[in-house]
C-alpha cells in the first residue's frame, strides 16, 4: 500500500482499530474490550497503545492520520465530548486534546453514526452515490447524512439525528425529552420493550415463554420467534417497519436522496420489518411512489441502472453491507477526506 | 444599475413579472392574472407578452436571463412540468421548450417554494445564511431548502416536500396519498377546514357566526377571531403551531441548520401559533433546546450575533420578510446564480 490511516470505533463495549488503504482495504484490526469501569483515562491510554502499535507496523508507509468514531456529540471546533450516555463521565472531556497530546499527531473525531455513514457511502451499500442517509438501529437509532461525499453535520456538528423523528405524538417518552420518536419503536431496545409490553398484556405466549427461559432475551430472540413464524413476534417487526416507513417517507420527501442505507445491529431482522416499510412508503411518500425501484427489495441492481441520473433516478432503501466494520472504515476515511481537501 | 434579470411568479391566480438588479432592487413589476380558463398557450402568452415589454424598456442594459417560479414539479432535464395541481391541463407539458421558443432566450424554471425560499435567502429573513429552510403556508404548505446558497433539488428534483411530512400517522388524508401530513393540519386550507369541524361539532358559535355571515369565510377571518380572543379560533392555531413544531422539530434534528423561515398567505397569523412552535421545538427538539436563542421571538437580533460560528451558533425560527415577493425575487435570482456557476 501507498499511504494508510488508522480509523477507530470507540464504542461502550468494544474499543476497535484497524489500520485501512486508500482503496479501502483493512490490513489490520485490533478488537478490544472498552474499559468504561476503570475510567476515560485508561480506555484512551488504551486506545493510544493500541494506534501505536498499529502505526508502528507500517513504519514505512506514510501515516495519513487518524480518525476516531465516538458515541456522542462531538464539538468539533474544541474537540470536547459534548455529551455521551454510553461513556459515562466524558461529558465535557477534552478527547482530541488528550489523544493528539498521547500521540504527538492530529486525529479527527466525529460521531459514531456519522462515520457508519460515511463508510457505507466509501465501500459498502451507498459505494456508488454522493449524497445518501444512514440509519443505524441499535441500542438507540443512530443517523448519518452525507450530502456531496461529505457528513453533513450542520450548524453545530448535530445534523443526522433522524432517530428522534416524532412518530407518534403522544407515544412513549424518549430519552431525549420527546415523546414517539422512531428510536423507541426501531432500536433493539424497542423492540424488546414492545415484546415486554406485548406479555404483560398477555398478548405473547411464546414471547413469554422465551423470556422466561432466554437470559439474554434480546431482539434476536424475538427475531427469532418471527422466522419461526410466531405472530406476535412478527406484528412487533411489522411496528418497526411501519415506524421506519413513516420516518423514511419524510427523509425521502424532504431531502429525495437516491439512497437511505439501514445498518446496526437491529437490522439482521431485515427480512422481518422491510416489507412494511416499503408498503409504508408507497403510501406516503409521493416522491417515492414516483421513483421507486420496479423490485425495491433486490437490492443488487446494476449501480448504472441505480445510477441513472435525473427524474428516471430511482430511490433505494438498502441493508447495510458493511456490518459492524462500516464504523472503523468511515473513521479511517475521515483523514483521506482531510488530505484531500488540503 | 449594470446587469439584470427577468424575475416571473406563475401562480393558479396571478402572474407577476418584475426586473430586479444584481443588488436585488425591483426596479419594475407588473401584476396580471393568470387567465388559467383560457388555457396554457393564452398564459403563456401573456407571459412571454409581459416579459417582453419589460426587458424592452432596459433594452440598454445586459439582461442576465430569466427565471420562472412554476408551482408544480419541474423535470429539469426536459423542462416538462410534471405535475401542476394549480395549474390543469399543463401536465407534460414543455413550458421550458415554449417559452424558449417564444422569446429566443434561456429560461430557468423552478418550483414555486423553492424560489420562495431562495428570495428570502436572497434578501430576505435568512439573508446572512447559506444554509436555510422555508415552509410557505398558502393552499398547501410548501417547501424548500437552501444548501450552501444553492437550491437543494435532490436526485429527482423533488426536495423540498416537507409539507408531506407525516404529524398524525392515521389522520386526515391529504391529496398526497398520505394520512396526517402537516399540510392537512398548516395550511390556510387546513385552518378553514378545522374550523368547519369544530362548527360541525358545536365547538365554536363564533366561528359559526363568521362562516355564516362571511361569504369569504377564510383562514384570515379565523385569524381575525383569535385575535379578538376567540378560544376556539385560538385552538385551531395552537394545533397549527404544534404540527408545525413536530415537523420542525425534526428538521432541525435531522439537518441542524441556523435558520428555518415561515411565510406564506397564512404566515400572517404568526403571532397566533408561533408560541406553540417554540413549545413543542423545546419539548421535541434537544438539538433546538440546545441551541436556541435566549428570546426565540426576538426574530430582529443583530444579524453577527446570529451568525455565531461553531457550537455556540443558535437556532433561528423565523417569519419570512418578503412577503408575496419572495417568489418574484428567487425567480430573478436564478439566472445570477447560473452566471455566477459559468
Amino acid at each position: 500500500m501507498n499511504k494508510f490511516s488508522i480509523g477507530v470505533d470507540l464504542g461502550g463495549t468494544n474499543l476497535r482499530i484497524a489500520a485501512v488503504d486508500e482503496q479501502g482495504k483493512l490490513v489490520e484490526k485490533v478488537t478490544l474490550g472498552t474499559k468504561v469501569s476503570l475510567g476515560r483515562d485508561h480506555v484512551i491510554g488504551d486506545m493510544c497503545d493500541a494506534i501505536q502499535r498499529t502505526s508502528e507496523k507500517f513504519r514505512d508507509t506514510p501515516l495519513l492520520g487518524i480518525g476516531i468514531g465516538v458515541p456522542g456529540i462531538i464539538d468539533m471546533q474544541t474537540g470536547l465530548l459534548r455529551e455521551s450516555p454510553n461513556l459515562p463521565g466524558w461529558a465535557d472531556y477534552p478527547v482530541r486534546a488528550e489523544i493528539e497530546r498521547r500521540l504527538k499527531t492530529i486525529v479527527i473525531l466525529e460521531n459514531d453514526a456519522n462515520v457508519a455513514a460515511l463508510g457505507e457511502k466509501w465501500l459498502g451499500a451507498a459505494k456508488d452515490f454522493s449524497d445518501m442517509a444512514m440509519l443505524t438501529l441499535g441500542t438507540g437509532v443512530g443517523g448519518g447524512l452525507v450530502l456531496g461525499g461529505a457528513i453533513w453535520r450542520g450548524a453545530n456538528g448535530m445534523a443526522g439525528e433522524f432517530g428522534h423523528t416524532t412518530v407518534e405524538p403522544e407515544g412513549q417518552l424518549c430519552g431525549c425529552g420527546n415523546r414517539g420518536c422512531l428510536e423507541q419503536y426501531a432500536s433493539a431496545t424497542a423492540v424488546v420493550r414492545m415484546a415486554r409490553e406485548a406479555i404483560a398484556s398477555n398478548g405473547g405466549p411464546a414471547l413469554a415463554r422465551a423470556a422466561n427461559s432466554d437470559p439474554e432475551f434480546s431482539s434476536k430472540s424475538i427475531y427469532n420467534l418471527a422466522v419461526q413464524g410466531d405472530e406476535d413476534a412478527r406484528r412487533i417487526f411489522r411496528y418497526v417497519g411501519r415506524c421506519l416507513g413513516i420516518v423514511l417517507s419524510a427523509m425521502v420527501n424532504s431531502l429525495n436522496l437516491p439512497i437511505y442505507v439501514i445498518g446496526g445491529g437491529a437490522s439482521s431482522a431485515w427480512e422481518a420489518f422491510s416489507p412494511s416499510i416499503f408498503e409504508e412508503l408507497r403510501r406516503r411518500s409521493f416522491v417515492y411512489a414516483a421513483t421507486a425501484p420496479h423490485d425495491p427489495m433486490a437490492t443488487n441492481e446494476g449501480a448504472s441502472a441505480r445510477l441513472e441520473a435525473g427524474p428516471g433516478r430511482k430511490t433505494i432503501i438498502t441493508r447495510a453491507l458493511l456490518g459492524s466494520d462500516a464504523g472503523l472504515y468511515g473513521a479511517a476515511r475521515l483523514p483521506m477526506i482531510a488530505e484531500a481537501r488540503r
